[in-house]
């Protein structure tokens, strides 16, 4: 390394420790904060937040980056990886005026507000205005970073490196044919009864440590981690020596708390197997948000909702609630955990049906940024899609429009990453078969050492060293994410 | 408020939360860190101390003070006094040479690694280059306050403003004479079996839940504050809506963890207590170490270990714990957890011998820095400090000298704080009693609001925008701390 290169590396470290700090302050503010808190935790991030936009931004930074750049470093190198990494921050950072940053900070606060009193009222209306300002700054920003193809291409390059509308668009295409024909035929088959799971409550402090023991044993390192309790669960990093992952139970869903669990700790397992010379730099982290989900998506639905996991783990369930699953047998809990069932809301939806609802999202925020539907037409548009693509008409806005956090916290183009991080984790998974033929054996003894170390090679130890359609193409030989490997995964489970 | 006021005080918020976020950093490291994510947290803290100490020593900020000083503000306004406290901590941060703070910096982190292993081996002779290295630095810090009476005045300053060897002397000296008999005659006593409550394990969950009840009740806040588990408890402070403790329970010291809970939420209803209007600024503070320890004793000893405390208190410990104390009067109970008994470790001493302690430290401490006594010295001089003072012989350094980790962290004149903190405690307390006449009806009530307003109105709502000296002097009417109330309440309680 440079001189130069270890000028730039500090500065780099410094703002990556400073960022892991603000992360440590949301981290608190969703687990352990007082009620009477909130407006100095408000206050402390904003603060934190602001020192390290202004180092990111500085001239020192700047310069140091430049210098550092002069040398040329091996293609595939860690300083080659952290300089590009580092430019191409940069470069969008440097395009947002901090006028438009502050006024999307404003506005996402103010619409975040608005949207939680409209939830109250399951009316949209009030939120419109909102929404509306929001979509008038991202439509902004997006002009900025021309010539792009497409309105939402600069947005969905923020969570995913290079996509693109034209990239999306065929594949979408493929499961709005095929998926939503899949799930009709699956839902009209009668459905397994689930009642045993929903007519009794469950011991919360059970499925917790149910949820604790399944996580380690499918390898998330409780040495540079931990699982606390909080409203919405989610997974952060304070550091590659500490991934913190969180979670929640409810006495009438047994299953919720350990699906979010294992859901998690993939994401976490993903960031405990980055190589670590990575660690207090933008490497440090997931190859994008497709890539991290379908980390999760793997453990969560491949693995924990397989029948090779359940003849492991079902007998340690039932010991440990004897009363009300001793009587049950693994066939009858494996179909009542896998049914296929058109629902309104996202965030429940079963795997066979998940994407159906990010189709709908899409094909909104692209008639949105096309300007081909208004933010007033919006809940209409919301009803006729649910009724296209999964048959039911939302009683109100809060089981429709209004049901996702996304828009109100301003992010538009997110969505799509949920569907790609399914399509992609079918895709790893169909290649664990063939390099692991006894993966199903393994999972069913309980053993996941060997996926673990494929999954470590093969995607993990890159971190975000690597564009994610580099890292796809390394993987699978292309670059183009391709939707088959999934459909043929639901077909066999679901339409065998 | 001008604007150059409003400039300055805008850079002290922005700095005062990044210290906050630096305590969070600390309190998470102390309560939930991952094993394998301490050098990764140490990084954090060291980044973020860094960026605080920028600021602090910034051109901007000295500029802001300068500017906002330029105006003449009502003494005892809230701007007055702020800039008082800013500009005493300037000319302090300034005098000291970044090497030096560096040097002590990283001579006390090896020091503390080597006190750890020296604790190991219970040998103080590894330990002792470490501390003679730091001793010297030390020195070499004073030197730069001249003139200074006695070269530990300056580092007194440090933890009590205006504190000096000068005007420990005189108290301590009472103290020598009048506490080291009364306590040799209050030892000599026959005194009370305590063996119920070491001869079975007490449940820690019910001690537990029997502290924070106990805290509840005498008033923190649980809204701007929570309870945690840690090895060596403490209060941390996030800003004023979020002040924080934390405790430990033994089952074999069935009365450790309620006394320990009680001494924190004394520091805690402190800072809980100072005036809005401070928050995000250094007089979000207490008075001094002093003050803030008179409060928490006062919580401990004059309350929590006092009559009327447990004739409220008793009936919910024995619900707790009926088998253990159902058929243990209150009498014998109050006696077991008031012997006076002479003990060779701080930490464990009684009410009635703990400043014998604190007079040994402040006599070496005093004899290192005069030159009268070497490092090398300093076992033996421990040790026959000890028999004077408390009549026993430690049978090896670790009971000894190496005791204390505050040496290990380079901090000289912080012991004496402890001692002071019993003198105010006990002059607060008699005060208390002559404002209101019935104080001990109401705590065997359990009722707390008219003594915590006491506080509050007397001492609390200052928080740092008095000097300690004024503070006493506006609570007792002069601004010497006086020993006699506290020997006058030992002499009460232990010889009737």
């Amino acid at each position: 390394m440079s001189k130069e290169f270890n000028i730039l590396l500090a500065q780099v470290h410094e703002i990556r420790d400073l960022a892991a700090t603000l992360a440590l302050l949301e981290w608190d503010m969703q687990t352990y904060l007082p009620a009477g808190a909130a407006d100095g935790r408000a206050a402390q991030m904003e603060t934190l937040a602001g020192v390290v936009h202004e180092k990111l931004t500085s001239r020192a930074f700047a310069h140091a980056l430049e210098s550092a750049e002069a040398a040329k470093y091996e293609p595939g190198s860690f300083e080659a990886a952290l300089l590009r990494k580092l430019r191409n921050n940069f470069e969008k950072e440097r395009k947002m005026p901090a006028r438009l940053v502050r006024e999307i900070g404003a506005a996402s606060s103010a619409a975040y507000g608005a949207w939680l009193r409209a939830r109250e009222e399951q009316k949209f209306s009030s939120f419109a205005p909102h929404l509306e300002k929001l979509l008038k700054l991202r439509q902004e920003q997006s002009a900025l970073y021309t010539p792009a193809a497409h309105p939402l291409d600069p947005l969905l390059d923020d969570y995913e490196e290079g996509l693109t509308v034209a990239e999306i668009d065929p594949v979408f295409a493929v499961l709005r044919k095929e998926q939503t024909a899949l799930v009709r035929e699956a839902a009209d088959r009668k459905q397994p009864d689930d009642s045993f799971l929903h007519d009794h409550p469950f011991s919360t402090k059970k499925q917790l440590e149910l949820a604790r023991f399944a996580a380690k044993r499918i390898g998330y390192d409780f040495r540079r981690g931990r699982i606390d309790l909080t409203e919405h669960p989610f997974t952060t990093s304070f550091g590659l020596s500490d991934v913190r992952i969180t979670t929640k139970a409810f006495p009438q869903l047994p299953l919720s708390c350990l699906f979010s669990t294992i859901h998690e700790a993939g994401h976490a397992i993903y960031e405990q197997g980055i190589d670590r010379k990575f660690d207090r730099t933008p490497l440090a982290d997931g190859a994008s948000l497709a890539f991290h989900e379908s980390q999760s998506r793997l453990w969560e639905n491949q693995v924990g909702r397989g029948l090779p996991f359940w003849r492991w783990f079902y007998p340690y369930m039932q010991r440990k609630f004897p009363g009300e699953l001793g009587t049950i047998s693994l066939e009858r809990f494996y179909g009542a955990i896998n049914r296929v069932e058109c629902s309104l809301v996202r965030i429940e939806a079963d795997e066979a049906t998940y994407n159906l609802h990010i189709l709908l999202r899409y094909d909104l925020e692209k008639a949105l940024f096309e300007n081909r539907l208004s933010v007033e037409e919006l809940p209409e548009a919301w009803n006729e899609k649910m009724r296209q693509y999964l048959g039911l008409v939302p009683p109100n806005d809060l089981a429709g429009v209004l049901q996702d956090v996304h828009w109100a916290g301003g992010s538009f183009g997110y969505f799509p990453t949920y569907a790609l991080g399914n399509l992609i984790a079918a895709q790893v998974w169909s290649l664990a078969h063939k390099e692991i033929p006894d993966l199903d054996e393994e999972i069913a003894s309980g053993r996941f050492a060997a996926f673990r170390a494929f999954l470590r090679e093969k995607v993990h130890h890159f971190g975000a060293s690597l564009p994610p359609r580099e890292l796809l193409r390394k993987l699978t030989g292309t670059e183009k994410i391709n939707p088959a490997p999934f459909l043929a995964y639901l077909r066999e489970k679901y339409l065998p």
